[in-house]
């Protein structure tokens, strides 16, 4: 049976423009689009009508950074840069995850934030510990959520509690892969970053990737002391980017690497020629002064960018608010190339946080036949009152000025989730 | 009848640091704060008890520049910069005031969302329209929060709807003053800048500020394209800030002046010396593209600095987010500058969001001794459940990911408005 959604619906197909359909049906057959019509009066077989008239339906938001263990202590620590911040409140928290009745409570509140702020996709860092990593991945299965999930993986340069033995962090993950086959929710390759990771894990790490063909996810360039740490690790490799690559980290399987803030035209061209996603973080890199990623030079460089909220390092879940602060970092990055990097659009920002993230999933962030039925109901009415706007105009003002309140309603493979 | 509010009291005395009352009560007779205690013991007289255990009480939110009629316009045409934003978006939104019906529904809902965001201070700019200021400011008498309002004065470089004959403009802006004296929202002279008044203009509303001590407000160095105007317009004064002195309108009486991006160290130096205070509006900044204000610099040179959401060149009427964007732009600034203008630290940031603008209106933005009873109760319980938090990281986590919700109560003048 199809479940057919009437509203206005509107999305981006490709980063230069909107696809809108006011007051129109999105038809959904065994969790997929199956299109997009003006009335119903061709559809023959057996249907179910939800009727969300005036209200916006949207592609579901994708995240394609964030740790989720790091939620208790979002907003917490804004004073310090990236290496301090991580051993004043980040590793200390993330320590509390070895009590599985601690991750419970947290994993379970975060899990529901996600659904409320309408983020039905993400790519998430769990923490060293094999067994709340499998739990938090249990619960997000029972959320019907799209996600992957990485036990995060640590052998040097960490605090005691926090740090691997080699072999014993290859056979956790190992262990995750196999306990995890099949089921929605998918594991993913986590080496925290270089500076965390010997020469042994990471070779470890790129052959159970390559084994069972895992993505992988990881950290590069997001903040000038850390890339000179990483010179110092490994002085005979010519560049950040390159020591993932030597290890066969670097796009061998799919590959997202966060922020790359200080990468150089050479890594941001292997990240193309490899198809190497870049998560920007624009909040994260804004609270821990990192500095903003020239977004427009990767894209210009074909290299596929989503949005990652990266919490607790970004202060929201919220991807609205991390599509705004996209949009108003590019500005300042425009005016500081002395106006040469050009600033993002709202498509573009909006498609970054749907289809160009989404992309990673396969076919998810968008409303295009074909793809997956995972969409927000919006309602505005408290937003747009009296004037009447369009669906573009209405969606760019929820995107700037709403709130989880306006999304009532979340589905996932067409099937609710809020 | 003294009344006492109980809750985890926070606030700045001063932008080094918090004020930090746990579990005690706050002690408010006819409207003005007039003391903090651990116990009640020592009070012997009447009093009424308003247990807010376990709640935030801090200071209500300052918005020292913004423009209500734009209102109905946030999160529109953020594509553009300054000039096109206003002739394409802004201009032909302000002259819908002339409707005196438009205006009711507008100002209405703006100042019950002003309510609802925990805004209970705010000076503002309404539009050049008598009839539709004098509304506003009969619509923010009766909702009681406290405001400085200021009909728009245009008389040339404007849409022609928008353009004002000079002595109309002045006779308007008298008639206001004459008509809302002793009434608790004040008029506020507005010349809107430089381009959009002529000397005459300018030299009659600086007779008028005088005349009626009345304070004064406009903008200053927003964009690059705007100082060049400004310049091509007065050639024969040495820099923007000049002009409006020149006019007498720059701390003849008190004075703000928003966004001070381009200012140069000789302006600063003056906003000092006259006692200027600044408008900060980093979200505008952004999304107009003009810049970031080198706040660090102006509160180096001692100028008073507050915070300015100017909706609609601001994406929303939130103080918590410009908090936010205030610190993250600072951080940014610092890099840009060579880590020589240090960051805004939360404190700091807070400072300016209450008892800094605060100032304009006098004892205003802080819960000292002697201060307006202008206070908000948090409920923070869905931002910090399970972890302990002390009341300055609950106040962290409010600001960084809280949002209106949380604000259970408004007080103003130690009277409840929401």
């Amino acid at each position: 049976m199809k479940r057919i959604f009437k509203g206005d619906i509107i999305y981006t197909s490709n980063p230069k423009s909107f696809e809108i359909y006011e007051d129109s049906y999105l038809i959904v057959e065994n969790g997929v689009v199956k299109s997009i019509c003006k009335d119903l009066e061709s559809i023959s077989d057996d249907y179910e009508v939800l009727d969300f008239t005036n209200k916006l339906i949207i592609p579901g938001f994708v995240d394609i950074h964030l740790h989720s263990s790091q939620y208790l202590n979002i907003g917490l620590g804004m004073d310090k840069e990236l290496i301090p911040w991580l051993n004043t409140y980040t590793f200390p928290e993330e320590a509390k995850f070895k009590n599985i009745e601690y991750a419970k409570i947290v994993y379970e509140k975060f899990i529901s934030d996600l659904i409320n702020k309408g983020t039905t996709s993400s790519v998430i860092y769990a923490t060293i510990h094999k067994e709340s990593t499998l739990l938090l991945m249990d619960l997000l299965n029972e959320s019907k959520l799209r996600a992957y999930v990485g036990k995060v993986n640590m052998d040097r340069n960490t605090t005691e509690d926090l740090c691997e033995e080699t072999d014993r962090s290859l056979r956790d993950t190992e262990d995750i892969i196999l306990g995890t086959m099949g089921k929605n929710v998918k594991p993913i390759i986590t080496p925290r970053f270089v500076p965390s990771c010997t020469p042994e894990l990471m070779r470890g790490l790129a052959d159970l990737a390559n084994k069972y063909d895992i993505p992988v996810q990881s950290h590069l360039s997001e903040n000038t002391n850390e890339v000179e740490w990483v010179k110092k690790l490994h002085p005979e490799i010519k560049n950040y980017a390159s020591v993932y690559d030597e290890f066969g980290l670097f796009g061998q399987t799919k590959t997202i690497m966060a922020h790359c803030i200080y990468t150089t035209d050479e890594e941001i061209k292997l990240m193309s020629e490899r198809g190497v996603f870049a998560a920007h973080c624009a909040l994260s890199n804004y609270n821990l002064s990192s500095g903003i990623m020239p977004v427009r030079k990767y894209l210009d460089y074909g290299v596929k960018v989503g949005i990652g909220s990266d919490i607790s390092g970004g202060n929201t879940l919220s991807i609205p608010q991390s599509i705004v602060s996209t949009i108003q970092a590019s500005k300042i990055k425009w005016l500081e190339s002395g106006k040469e990097l050009y600033p993002l659009s709202f498509s573009e920002a909006f498609y970054m946080a749907t289809k160009g993230g989404g992309e990673f999933f396969g076919n998810v962030g968008s409303l295009e036949k074909g793809y997956k039925a995972d969409f927000l109901v919006i309602d505005d009415s408290n937003i747009t009152n009296h004037n009447e706007f369009g669906a573009f105009e209405r969606l760019q003002k929820y995107i700037y000025s709403g709130n989880e309140t306006n999304i009532i309603k979340v589905y996932v493979n067409g099937e609710r989730v809020k």
